[in-house]
């Protein structure tokens, strides 16, 4: 690519959170730059927030529809890909409209509010041949990286038990009846889906398993909670897995931990040694063995694998965090783009897995049984 | 008490590892002396334990029975209480023959093999009126008192969720197949009962969630499994709960966590704090809010409550371990001695509710259905 | 301001490693764009960076002088300002050029070889108005500017104590005499000046200290050491400190302190309280009371004072890291290119205060004794 | 020994702290018991104290002369060794006369007031061929046994960099103007000597430092300070070290570092590899290396050397602490009386070493000077 890359958003609006988040990302290597976007269903916070980003007016949009025709009708200085940070249930149609508009899309989770949607999506992917990456952003930390090199070496051996959970306390009241922006959107079922802690942070456990280990689940039995009275949708999950292979999983998530962050944590047991992530603390990836001292493996070191060195801009000591591994995805999906092939960033099925994963916990909680959690999703 | 108590010990010969701590707690603070044993099955083993320990040869024993019979029958010196560090299947009857004789007694955990038996216990300890403390050793630590003090005072709310974890990785190969002793009898059915992981640790597990919010069960989904192969026992369970009230529940123990050595952790989440317990480093407790910063409670300082200060020995930043909250249990149970009251020591209803729990398990890991967990011991 | 700020690079190229940081940094907001730069003193390594940076040819240069005299001659799209990131020799000449063409200047540090070019620059900056912001990144992470929030307001009380250290271990071997580029300069005292150690990182720590507490130093007794054989400078530094008004403190700097990445760490210890900041973990900051339990602030909460909050950019537990906090540098000297008033960023004065204390330290430590170190640089 | 040993203790009354610790540490393993003492100066404190430990009350003095005098008098039952828990200024007439007097001597440190003190000491160690044990206790931890273990077989290769560092904060105020029983004794040079921090703590430093890397002082530049007014004594000192053979240090103690309890941490940094120890954590010892992970060794398992193996009581994950590394310096002591030859615990000639750098840093600190700081104590 000798240029830049274009892109549109959809979302990110004056008030939301993420949408900075995905601008500071897309453009922290100098590789893509933001030129359009429709940040808001309402025009003039969507005109405000381009004015904010230095945007030209004129590529400013009230909706996202009027923006994929409009950019689909340019024929200089056309985007290259949409990047959709809207409530869940725009992803859907936005990011199938994009694809048919012959954009590329970088979409947030969890992806769709049904199963159906995310087959859809599959579908669609396929037929239209562009690229779609989905941000589950912490597998683009370099730590998770080293890990999922690690298991693949078999320096674990093989995978006996799993413990991912990912405590969160900004839900231990009733925040969404105070009006604010992101508790309104996620308890709110039209705008969620049917979940909102396995919604939000449960996919993204999921996921993480999925992605350090390949474990395909095999049955789940799944115990969802409202703590907090009032509340129209789960804010907690507790879920036992048995994964094909034999091995066993604890995924916790919870938006009523109280005074808990953002504690997304990892463990996998294998038959030679273990390891552990915590998100709050990236750029160190702890090893267990049986007969050794415990390992610290630190970011940015010579003895660190391939795929944790390239997603690492700066020396050891030096940390890097969130936004860094956001960022990773989108170089990964920026490289996609570039090669035509799909890389190392979330994938339409990965996204489909998530979604599946929320319906079957959902399925499993309300029988109070185990439920068969095997699941693939279309090509 | 004007003199030190008098004990004898049944179990602890050389190779046993628990006998030993057990001894030095027991006498740490200079309030009682072993005097007489029982220590093994084989009366070799037993008068060589004796003899290291410089006790009289007349009073090391072959024979448990022996030994209560002839320290019942002496007139001079006579032992005040029985400690009974063996393997699980003689804990019942050694106990109950103790009592009947009109000696105290400490026990190890867990404490009986069936739940008939812990009834039987519960219910000779009321008729005799002896004084009887199990060694739920983690509840000594004066780091899970202060946590105790700080739920009963409120400072955490209402308790909407607890995750409690054991998990340990030193039976990750098939250690009983090379002889070594502890793993021998912990997985032999015929020594250990029904369970080895939720017996030697998940109960420990159960127990510190009682000790430290006083919940009790009501419902149950376990998940026993046995990842080792050729093993009689389970290795690893994990186990959903919810409690009576609402709390919903996480208890994790596992012998094949390998690379895990006694990482006991218990995590208490309220509806205005949280708090966690490492006992891997006890001296520490973390107490978390949603709108202030961290605190880390230290034990040895002013600011604490009186259980936790009672619970300590040495100032602040000189660290107490595990010998130490052990010896609080044999604190307590000299106190109780003393006053003929049941003080701050597990109970003989805490046995039963251990026991029970083991059993309950079991039961809905095998129907692989939610169990109601509910239950009363015999007062 | 309508529209981002327009910059210049100095040094850069390609092989460096803090070019692309500072380029990170610079951009990672929206708020300025690259467009020139003089990358390299090798033309061809200058023209393929900004090649990489798709940067228009014609504004790519083989001399800093030749762009900043083309630069300061465009009457279109000219440069608001001047990034430096060249060995330290070059800071002064390339600043200086720079202000007296018109430009803003932000500079790497240590700010100048000689203290008589130190208030030479704080002479230009003074005399032409510009704005001169000095990259000691580390004042930039949200929880150093609440150390400092904290202790302005009284809340350790009086200063009695600071250690602050900052060890690495990369100089460990003679790592220039491979070739290594980073290694080769910093060792070479026509390029770094009289001092590796305390050039690169003592300053961070003399600049830290000064950011925090506002201590003036008075007296120091440094010894330096050339632990590696071979090695032109120093690697090693430790510094003992009377700060006026009583406080004392240890100043610990190494290159050779194997094993160490980046371990930058302050400690401050009051009448009433103390802190500890360690930048390998920046978003935490420990509080520690002789009456009350240790606190952690954390960075993204609302308890946090004005400074650390809009230093911030996402939730608190999704961590920020070194990039953001210098990126929050260079949005400090921004604001002050719009007000035209010097901000929350290190100033000239602060840079001549780094260079003093460089002299100062190896006087020091040459003569073996206790030296003058008061100093107030030129307003 | 087919029997244990017996002993008495001086000091240790009511209301001392450390009197306890001894005793504890003393009778932990069962190898010793307590049969006299002369506890206090005051008789009244004594005789209460020995009743408390169910002691003989004829064995009960009033004096330490009296005791000694009536103990080496006794044909049966004659203790083997005095323990000697006084303020400082006894510690030498104590030791000389038990040592005289046939006993073998425990005793706290620092070792006596004087150098001169000490070298007497030395020499009527060597005259009586009695044993000598001086309770630097933290070299007792079993992971400062294996960081000695490491360095000595060569694993951190030559020692360039210690740092060690013993921040207190109990005297941030002026506690010995309450009455407080430690902070008036160790505040008055009458009884504790020319120094308070160095004395208490920076001796603990300067043994740990020696004890771990076996390196000798060269010369020193010492500044203390008495930062709390009203103190007749120094109550911070930071130290500058120079070692015979080239490595450079830094020593550290105080007790004024408010918030902090008993952070006792050493560094060493070799040319292969470094090491740290936090005596608050004191079951691990991190070991990092330049171009591998990080290492963390944990107290129990395998892996670890003899001596750090031999001084463990229990497995790993359980952990050990302050009293237990006490203890190991009892049972050192009591190998060196059974096998008559001194062994693994600290000696007269570390006394002496101590007495003398407390001198030394007092000299220079004085001065404001290096001072030759090389040293042979007599043997």
């Amino acid at each position: 690519m000798n240029r830049k890359l274009r892109y549109a958003m959809v979302g990110g609006g004056q008030g939301a959170f993420i949408g900075a988040v995905h601008r500071i990302a897309a453009g922290m290597d100098g590789k893509a730059e933001l030129v359009a976007g429709a940040f808001s269903s309402s025009p003039d916070n969507s005109a405000a927030t381009g004015k904010e980003l230095f945007l030209d007016p004129s590529r400013v949009y009230g909706s996202w529809q009027e923006m994929l025709d409009s950019e689909a009708a340019r024929t200089e200085n056309r985007i290259d890909f949409v990047s959709i940070v809207t409530p869940n249930f725009l992803h859907h149609p936005v990011a199938k409209a994009a694809l048919l508009a012959g954009f590329d899309v970088v979409c947030d989770k969890p992806m769709t509010l049904t199963v159906e949607e995310s087959e859809d999506l599959c579908r669609t992917v396929s037929e239209t041949g562009r690229i779609f990456a989905l941000t589950h952003n912490y597998t683009g930390y370099p730590m998770v990286k080293q890990a999922r090199g690690m298991i693949s070496e078999g320096k674990l051996g093989t995978v006996r038990k799993v413990v991912v959970e990912y405590p969160q306390g900004w839900l231990s009241t009733l925040l969404e009846s105070t009006g604010q922006k992101q508790a309104s959107w996620r308890s709110d079922p039209a705008r969620a889906g049917v979940s909102s802690a396995l919604g939000d942070i449960g996919t993204h456990c999921e996921n993480l398993v999925h992605y350090i280990t390949g474990l395909e689940m095999d049955e789940m039995m799944a115990d969802l909670g409202t703590m907090v009275e009032g509340r129209a949708l789960e804010d907690d999950a507790s879920v036992l897995i048995r994964y094909k292979g034999g091995a066993r999983g604890i995924l916790y998530c919870s938006q009523i931990s109280i005074g808990e962050e953002n504690n997304l944590t990892i463990r996998v047991y294998g038959t030679k040694a273990s390891l552990e992530w915590k998100q709050e603390h990236p750029n160190w990836l702890h090893v267990r063995y049986p007969d050794a001292p415990e390992q610290i493996f630190k970011r940015g070191n010579d003895y660190l694998g391939e795929a944790a060195s390239r997603a690492s801009r700066i020396p050891a000591g030096h940390p890097e965090a969130f936004i860094e591994a956001f960022a990773n995805i989108y170089l990964a999906a920026y490289e996609a783009m570039a090669t035509r092939q799909h890389g190392d960033h979330p994938s339409v099925q990965d996204g489909a897995r998530g979604v599946h994963f929320i319906h079957t916990a959902l399925k499993s909680s309300t029988n109070r049984a185990w439920v068969d959690a095997s699941y693939t999703p279309p090509q």
